[in-house]
C-alpha cells in the first residue's frame, strides 16, 4: 500500500526519526568498560522524567506489565493488602496480575469512563485504623477510555489520615506526556514502558521508586528473580545489568531522553494538552461523545470516542486500517466493539494530528456514521490557531 | 520540534520504508562478480517504467539535469537547431542550458500556466521542410506550474508532416508517476531523476533513449565525456560503470522498482490522478485558482496554487514549515511569491493528502488568506469518497 | 576510534546486515489485523531451530533469563525437587535461580570446565524409585568455560532408569549453532535467547515446550503472570500477544530465521565446528590451553583460553578493547581474571575468526604473554585449508 | 554466505556507524529556511580537508571523475595546453579525458609503479618561455599502483622558473587519508569524490579551487552547464544548489567530517601511513613485491601487490570473494591479472588490517602461491607493536 501507515493507536507511538537513527547500529559488549558512560546518564536521566530525586529506577527487560509485576513481587508481601480501583482494561489487568500474585485485593469498580474514586479511597483508608492496606494503586492514565486520574489527590487523601501504606501508580502510557511528579507526590513505585511517551518501540519496562519503597524491599517477602531488585542494584551502581541488556532499545532512549529535555519536560506536557484539546474539539463538532464522562477525567495522552448504537467499533477500525493505512485504537473488554480510540502522545504535532482527524472522518462516514465532512478538521483547526494566538497574546 | 516533518514540496518525495531499509547497508566492491546480479536487472527495469522495449537506459551518478545535458551533448551536435517552448522555471533551464551547450534555439515562450504549444510546434515543423530542426523537446510537466504537456500530440505534429527530428522529453516530475509511454509516442530522449516517481533521494539522473538516439550518437559532434554514452555501453552491457556508481541508492533503486511493479504502473497513475483529485477539490473549495489555466494542463503530480493579491507567497512557505513542520513547494521565478505548492506524487496516500491540506489551511488561515477552515479538507473527503463509491459501482 | 568494533564474545553477536535492515522501521499496531502474518509464521519457524515439531514455543520480551524463569514457575511447583549440576557462571544462576524461587535443589558441583555429570544423573535418577525428581536440567553450553554438556545422554539416562522426570535445558548459548534436537532428545523445556544463534540484539527471551511440559503446567502451583503460558496461549494462538510486544526485534528475527533457514541449519552447525576448531588450533599454536578439560567438552560457540599465571585477564580484556577496538569475553565468578573468552557463534566467517586471533594476538603479546607472533593465524589458516580440501576430496 | 563481507578495496571504503546512522533519515526540502544550516557549515569543512583557505570548494552531484571534468571545463578554455603524465589506470583516464574534452595534451609516458616525473616536467616547464602551458596535473595517488606523487615538488618546480600554469591535482584517493595542503602547495584544482577518504558511499564529486583558479574561470571557454560554476557560486553562496542537491549524502559527509576532526586530520594521516607500514611489513614477509617500484612512490591509502608469473590475478580476486567474502582490488588495464590490490584507506584499524591480511595469505596459498601461512600477519603485527613501542618511548 503506497504511502505511510498512520499510527494513532496510544502505543506504540511513532519513533523520533533521531531515535530511530540511533537504533541503527551493530552490537556491542554489554561488559565493555565503557559501557556505563551509556547506562549510567540514563539512569539519571530516566529519573528526572519521573521526577524522582531522592530514589532509584530500574529499567528491565520486559514491557510495562513486567514492570508492575517487579513493583509489587519487590516490594509487597505475599497475603499483603492492597487497595486498589478498575474502570478499565488496563487496571483490570493490575488487579488481575495483584489477585495471581497471591495479594488481597480491595477492589472498588468503578464505572467505564471515570477514574481513581479519591473519596472512596479517603473513607477506606480513614477506616483502616489497624493500618491493614500496604498499598495504594492508582492507574494515572486509563489507556482503554482515556481517563486521568489524580495521583496528587490520592498522596491527600493518605496524608489526611496518616495513613503509611504506599503508593503504586501505572504511568504507563502517561508518564513522560502528562504532569508526574513522583517525589512532591510521595509515590513510592511509578511504572512505565518504552512504547508511550518515551517514544521507543515496547521492550523496556521502567519502574521508579522511592526510597521508601526500597526500604520496604528489604524485608518484602514474595518469590522473584529476573525482576530481582536486588541484582539489579548490585550491578546498575556500577553501569551494568545482571543479564544481557538489550542495547540498541538503550541508545534509542539516550536519543530519547536528549529530545525530551530539548523540548524541556513542561513544553512536552503542554503540547498534549494542546493536540488533545483539537481531538476532543474534533470529536465534539461530529456530534459524538467521549468514554470519559467528565472533563476532569480527560486524558491528554489518549481519547477513547463512543460510536453511536448500530456502529461496530471492531469494523471501524478495520476499515481505517484496510482502507486508509490508518492504525487506530480498538475499543478493549467491556467497551470492545463500542469506542474507538485516537492516540495523541509522543513525538506528535498539529498537522500529525489532523491527519488522523481526516482518516477518522473518512472511516467514520464509510461505516455509517453520519458526520459531516471536514468538521472535525474544521475544529481543530480552529482550536489550535486560537490557544496559538491566545498564547501569542499573553506573550505580548 | 516534535514529530514529524510533513513533506508535500514536488520532490524529492517522501521515501517508503522499503527504500529506506534497502538503503540501510555497508559499502561493498563496485567490480566484484556479483554486481551485475544488482545491475543488469535495474537497466532492464527502469526502461520498463519508460515503457522502452527497444533502446536503453543510462543511469548517472548526476541530478536529472545532468541527464539533460547528457541527452543533450551525446545525440546532438553543437549549433543543432531545437525547438523549444518555456512557460515555467525548468522549461526554462532546459532553454537556458540547450543555449549555454551551443545550440541554435528557437523557442516559444508561451504564457506560465500554460504547456506546449503543439499548434505551434506543428505549425513550425510543417515549415522546416529543410529539416533543419534536429530536434523537438517537451516539458513534459511542468513542476513549476504544475503543467502536464501533450507528449503523443507533440508526437502526431512530427508525424503529419514526416518531420525527422528526434524528440526529447523532460519527464523528471512525470515518469513513473503519470502515463508515459516512449515506444508508443517515439520519444527519443527521456529524462527523470531518482527523487520524484522513484521516491529515492536526489542523486540519480536517468536517461532512457532509443535506438534513433543511440545512432545519432554514433556521429554527433559535441564535447562530453563524464556523460558520454560511449563508456557507459561498455561498461553497463557487463553490469559495470565507468565510474564507482552510488551502490546505496542503487539498492534503493531495486526497493522502489519492486513496489512500483508491486502496485502496477497503471495502478500507481491511476492512484496519483485520484490524489491529484483531492487537492484539486480542496482548491476549489477554498475559493483559490490554480497555476494551470485550464483543466487540460493539470499535472497529476504537483498543483502550484495562486494566493490572493497581497499575500506573500515566501513568507506562507516560511510560516508552513517553522509552525506546522510542514514543507510545501514554493513559487519559483516569474511566479515567486505569487504561488505555493502541494506535491502530490511518489509514494502518498489519501490521509498524506488530507494532512496536507489540514496544513496548508492553517498556514493560509495564520498568513490572512480568507479561506473557511476544514472547507478544503471537507472537499477532498467528499471527492475521494465519492470516487471510491464510482469505482466500487463499476466493480459492482 | 576509527574503524569498526570487532566483537567476538559470546552474545550479543554480529547482526547480519539484512537482520538490521529488517529492524529499522517505524511502530506499528500490535493489533492491527496483519499482525498474525508476521507473528503466526514466527511461532511456527522457532519452533524449526528447536526441532521441536510437537509443542510450542513462547517469545517473551526478556532476556533468556526471563525464559529461565518462565520455564520453572510454569512447569513445576514450589517446593519441587530439582536435579541440577553447576560448573561454571550460568548453571551457577539457574541453580542460584532455582533456589531462589523455592525449589529443593540437588546440586551436583562439578568442576569448572567440565560439564554435567550425566554418570551421577544416571545414579541420582535410578536411585529416586519415588520420582521425587520432578525435573532434570541440563547447561546445554556453559557460556563461561566453553563447555557443551551431552543432553542425549541425559535423555538416555531417564529413559533408562523409566524416570518421569522433565528435562529442561538452557539452549541459550547453543540452540540455533550447536545441534539441538527437542523432539528427539525428549526436553520438554528449552530455553534460548534473541542474542546468540539467533544474532539479534538482546531482548527477546525463547522457550519452546513438550506437550508434557504443557501439561505439567495446568496443574503446577507456582506464582506467575508476566511469564504466565496461559495469557500467552490464548493471544499467540491468534497471532497477538498479552502485551505489546517488542515488533522491532520480532522483524529482526524474521529476517534472522530466513538467514538460518537460507544457509540451512546443519551447514549452520557445520560452520559453528569448522570456525571453531579454527580458533582451538590457533590456541594451541599459542602454547595455551582451554578450559574445557577434555575434547568431550569443547564448545563451537566460545572458547575460554586459560591464561600463564600472573596475567590478568581483567587486564587482557581491557586492553583489548582500549588498543584494538576489540571486545572479548572476559572470564567470570571462579575464573575470574584466569581466562579470556572467543565467542565465535552467530554470523561469523573464516576472515572474521583470523581477525579476532590477530588481535588476541596483539593482545596477548603486549600484556607479557609468550606467544610468537602469527602461530595462531597460521594454524587456524591451516586448519580451515586442511579442512576444506578434505571437504573438497570427498564431494570429488 | 554468513558474517561480513571484508571490503579491502581502495573505495568505496567502509563506512563508520555514525554516518550511516546520519544517512538513515526522511528526505527534507532542499529549498527549506533551514537547509542552509546543512550545507553552509559542510562547504566550510570541506575545506579545511583541503586546506583551502582562500578558495572555495564545490560538491558536485557526480563521482570523482565528474569533479575532474567540472575542473577542466570551467577553469580551462579548449585547445589549452596541458602538461600531464601517464603511470596508472587513473592518470591514463584524466589523460584521456583532457584528449577528449579538446585539450592539447603534453603526456609523458611513465612507467607504471613510478609517479609524476617531476625532473622532466621541470624541464618542460623552463623550456616553455612562452608560457604555452596552461595547467600542469598531478595524480596524488595513482589507486591502481599504489603510488604517491610529491606535489610540493611539483608546484617547486613551477615556482623555479616562474611559470603561470596552473595546478591540477587529482586527490581522489588521497584526500583526507593522506597529507595534502592546498594553500601551501599552490594547489589550483584539487579533485576528491566521497567514497574514499570521505568515508561515504560513491555520489559526491569535490572540487577545491584557488582564487586563480576562480578568476581563470572568468575568462575560459569551454561548453559546461551541469558543472558550471557560475550556477553553484549563485547558489552555494546562500546555502542552496542549482538543482535538487543529494541530501542524504550531505547529511552522511556532516558525520565524516565530525568523525575526521575529531580525530584530527594530522593523526588520520598517520594513522594511515601506520596501517600502510603493516601492509607493506606483510607483503615482504610474504616475499612478494609492490608494484610500487621504490619506497618514495608507496601509497599510504591502498598497496598494489605484484603477483609470480602464472598467477592469474582476475583469479585471486574472484576466489577471495567467493570463498572468504572478502573484496580485494583488481588489477586494472596494463597490471590486469598481475597484481592484487588491498585498499587501506577510509575507517579502517590494526585489528581489520590483520583480517585483510589473513584473507589474503588464504585467497594466495589457495590460488598456488607460495607464501608462508601467518607469516604477513606476523610481520604485520610485528611492525604494528614497535610502532606502538617507539611511539610510547617518545612520549616517555
Amino acid at each position: 500500500m503506497a504511502g505511510f501507515n498512520h499510527l494513532f493507536i496510544p502505543g506504540p507511538t511513532n519513533i523520533p526519526e533521531q531515535v530511530r537513527q540511533a537504533m541503527n547500529l551493530p552490537m556491542e559488549d554489554m561488559r565493555s568498560p565503557r559501557y556505563p558512560e551509556l547506562t549510567l546518564p540514563l539512569f539519571a536521566d530516566v529519573k528526572k522524567v519521573f521526577k524522582n530525586h531522592d530514589g532509584r529506577v530500574f529499567i528491565y527487560t520486559s514491557s510495562g506489565t513486567g514492570a508492575w509485576e517487579a513493583a509489587m513481587t519487590n516490594v509487597l508481601s505475599s497475603g499483603d493488602k492492597l487497595l486498589m480501583s478498575r474502570f478499565g482494561q488496563f487496571s483490570h489487568l493490575w488487579v488481575d496480575m495483584a489477585e495471581r500474585l497471591g495479594f488481597e485485593v480491595d477492589c472498588l469498580d468503578m464505572e467505564w469512563g471515570t477514574g481513581v474514586p479519591v473519596e472512596l479511597y479517603a473513607e477506606r483508608l480513614a477506616a483502616d485504623k489497624a493500618h491493614k492496606i500496604k498499598a495504594v494503586f492508582v492507574t494515572h492514565n486509563e489507556t482503554a477510555t482515556g481517563v486521568t486520574s489524580d495521583v496528587a489527590a490520592v498522596r491527600a487523601a493518605l496524608d489526611a489520615c496518616g495513613h503509611p501504606a504506599l503508593l503504586f501508580v501505572d504511568g504507563v502510557s502517561s508518564i513522560g506526556s502528562i504532569d508526574f511528579r513522583q517525589d512532591e507526590w510521595g509515590v513510592d513505585c511509578a511504572v512505565s514502558g518504552s512504547q508511550k511517551g518515551f517514544m521507543l518501540p515496547a521492550g523496556l519496562g521502567f519502574l521508579s521508586v522511592s526510597q521508601k519503597a526500597l526500604k520496604a524491599a528489604k524485608t518484602a517477602r514474595h518469590m522473584r528473580c529476573y525482576f530481582s531488585f536486588e541484582d539489579m542494584i548490585k550491578t546498575n551502581d556500577t553501569g551494568y545489568f545482571p543479564y544481557t541488556p538489550p542495547t540498541q532499545l538503550l541508545h534509542g532512549l539516550r536519543a530519547a531522553l536528549d529530545l525530551i529535555f530539548e523540548e524541556g519536560l513542561e513544553n512536552v506536557f503542554a503540547r498534549h494538552h494542546h493536540l488533545a484539546n483539537g481531538v476532543r474539539a474534533a470529536v465534539s463538532a461530529w456530534g459524538l461523545k467521549l468514554c470519559a464522562t467528565e472533563p476532569k477525567w480527560h486524558s491528554d495522552t489518549v481519547s477513547a470516542i463512543r460510536l453511536p448504537e448500530g456502529i461496530d467499533g471492531v469494523e471501524v477500525i478495520k476499515h481505517a486500517y484496510r482502507a486508509y493505512n490508518t492504525s487506530l485504537g480498538s475499543g478493549l473488554s467491556k467497551v470492545a466493539g463500542k469506542v474507538f480510540r485516537i492516540g495523541h502522545l509522543g513525538s506528535l504535532n498539529e498537522v500529525m494530528v489532523l491527519g488522523a482527524l481526516g482518516a477518522a472522518e473518512m472511516t467514520l462516514l464509510d461505516c455509517g456514521v453520519e458526520i459531516e465532512a471536514g468538521s472535525g478538521v474544521a475544529a481543530a483547526i480552529n482550536q489550535f490557531r486560537s490557544a496559538a494566538a491566545t498564547a501569542a497574546a499573553k506573550a505580548a
